[in-house]
């Protein structure tokens, strides 16, 4: 019998207390709206509609007590939106802690 | 505004191109039948019936291909089950994988 090729995988999340918070959909769209500085071409990216994305901005500032992104509006080329450094922050951790966790994964 | 406490969380499990295969029931399945050497007693302690445990292992193998425990009938106190060199190589790579995980969802 042959030995059949079985390795590791894993979903991560953010939590507060047991609530869900901060998973792989939220990571991809903060990371988009980071390059893109606009939610619209974020959310376009990470395949989901433009409400969508707002509210799930919206769920996690809630959950958070403060904001991830903060919107310009106006001036020449319109709207600008950036993350903040509690977005940065929350993006960051998560993509560090996912890389360092696939990296195990890979060397067992 | 007061920065609530956010942790990391996350699932891990073992698979087979998509398929899943291993996961935190079936290793805590493992683990007492490797301490108790009986499927009824281990699955007593893991919340399952036998009747699920036994389908839980019989899944198991026909993915990997091999047996993951062996069953010795009769002697002075009836049949004893151990896990097999597969199963225990299950075991420990999940167990191993898991803690070093949790180790680093602390220090996130």
């Amino acid at each position: 019998m042959t030995k059949r090729k079985i390795k590791p995988a894993f979903k991560l999340w953010f939590q507060i207390g047991e609530d869900y918070v901060f998973g792989e959909g939220a990571y991809k769209l903060l990371e988009q709206i980071r390059n893109k500085k606009s939610i619209s071409a974020a959310a376009k990216t990470a395949h989901m509609s433009y409400r969508y994305a707002w509210a799930r901005i919206k769920e996690i500032e809630e959950h958070l007590g403060e904001s991830i992104v903060k919107t310009q509006k106006g001036g020449k080329q319109g709207g600008k939106t950036e993350i903040t450094e509690a977005g940065l922050l929350l993006l960051t951790n998560y993509k560090r802690l996912k890389e360092l966790m696939t990296e195990m994964c890979k060397i067992t």
